[in-house]
């Protein structure tokens, strides 16, 4: 198993949950495969504070990280990778099956921050939650019946992520560009594409996601983000200029 | 993912559950999973009922059979496997890890009836029950904190044992942007940050070589490729309105 320090830099994030014991249970597999760090994005209030009161809540669960949205909980990461069944979802992002994610997942650690995504019981992540993801992964199910338990689906993940977590390969890399670093280019791109006319005033969130997403495939360096913000801040200054005219 | 056929030759016995919101999750895992034999031996006997009436239960539930005793349950299997945490416990089997174990019982599968079992929640399998393995076998959690919740442990066991590399689907990959088209978009961008007064009109090769090696870091898609032309054209259209005046 790796190194405990390694295995922090996955967040774990659970976005809209609505049972405490499925709140209770991820964070018990949590603890079974070494992993601490959760975060509960727009959570039902009562569901979460269920959950942290439970006879035997763990000190996981204790020390969870509330956030309003999933820009917030993810901010600090590098990697955003979303869980799905792909059911009745036409697919927008490339998709990886558990045992190569975890691999890439298990590489990122060894240079920055990652976060999974794990959506509400009901309906999984949204087309708005998932846009925040560089890509998805999936636990290959059987069709007739993709759909998990989210503890369940938890625990398979983590289980696969921990399993040889300590053949994790260096990789010389560049840092990679944070969410929020991403999600600051995505608003910059989207005000370009605004005031230059590429998109209207009232260009929908359907827009937004396909922009965030798009930046998110970029897989832009920490530098090379700096960079675009740059450029982008000029040119938006420019097209403002004449439309002030 | 193996045949059919074949997955009905484990039987999953839960021995003693009590719970039967975890008799359910064991069913649930059985069914994402492609296994379709559930057999609980001595359960609590309110347990079992109220798993196999409560809404959505599955087909597998309805088909569990019960037995009184675990050798009646596991009569007409030719391998037997108990899981265990191995804590507080002598051990007094071979034990296997989850990874190796699984490779083992596929291998059995494939000629002959196996029985994985699962203790009760409280005390796992007892020393009795631990008599009729023929080995055990050992998810690999933490030492400090090793015993799953039992629908969670059903669920990792059957992921390792369908996990078939053999099966494993490519990703659906994009096409790669023509080096014609990345160059498209390097001129592009260049002409953006010129008439933008991002760069001066007298910049020179090494600034040109920059922004030349930054494009092809982002890796484009072909199609993603057309949308960032798409959206440059328009910024440039805006910045030369503006510096006409």
């Amino acid at each position: 198993m790796a190194a405990a320090f390694e295995l922090s830099r996955l967040k774990i994030v659970l976005a809209g949950a609505r049972n405490p014991l499925n709140i209770g249970a991820a964070a018990r597999a949590m603890s079974n495969f070494g992993f601490t760090q959760l975060r509960v994005a727009h959570p039902y209030e009562e569901a979460f504070r269920e959950a942290r009161s439970a006879v035997g809540a763990s000190e996981i669960l204790a020390k969870a990280e509330k956030y309003d949205n999933l820009a917030e909980a993810i901010a600090d990461c590098s990697l955003v990778v979303g869980t799905t069944t792909l059911r009745n979802r036409e697919l927008q992002h490339p998709c990886e099956i558990l045992l190569h994610g975890a691999a890439l997942i298990r590489n990122h650690m060894a240079r920055g921050q990652a976060a999974l995504l794990f959506g509400s019981e009901k309906v999984g992540l949204s087309n708005e939650e998932l846009s925040h993801c560089h890509w998805l992964m999936r636990i290959p199910t059987r069709e007739e019946h993709p759909s998990m338990n989210l503890g369940q689906a938890v625990a398979v993940c983590l289980y696969e992520l921990a399993r040889d977590a300590a053949v994790v390969r260096p990789v010389a890399n560049l840092e990679t560009a944070s969410a929020e670093s991403a999600e600051r280019m995505t608003a910059l791109l989207l005000r370009g594409l605004r005031s230059s006319g590429y998109l209207g005033r009232d260009s929908g969130a359907s827009t937004e996601e396909k922009i965030r997403r798009m930046v998110r495939r970029l897989n832009l360096s920490a530098e090379d983000a700096e960079l675009w913000l740059g450029m982008l801040r000029q040119m938006i200054w420019k097209c403002e200029q004449e439309n002030k005219k």
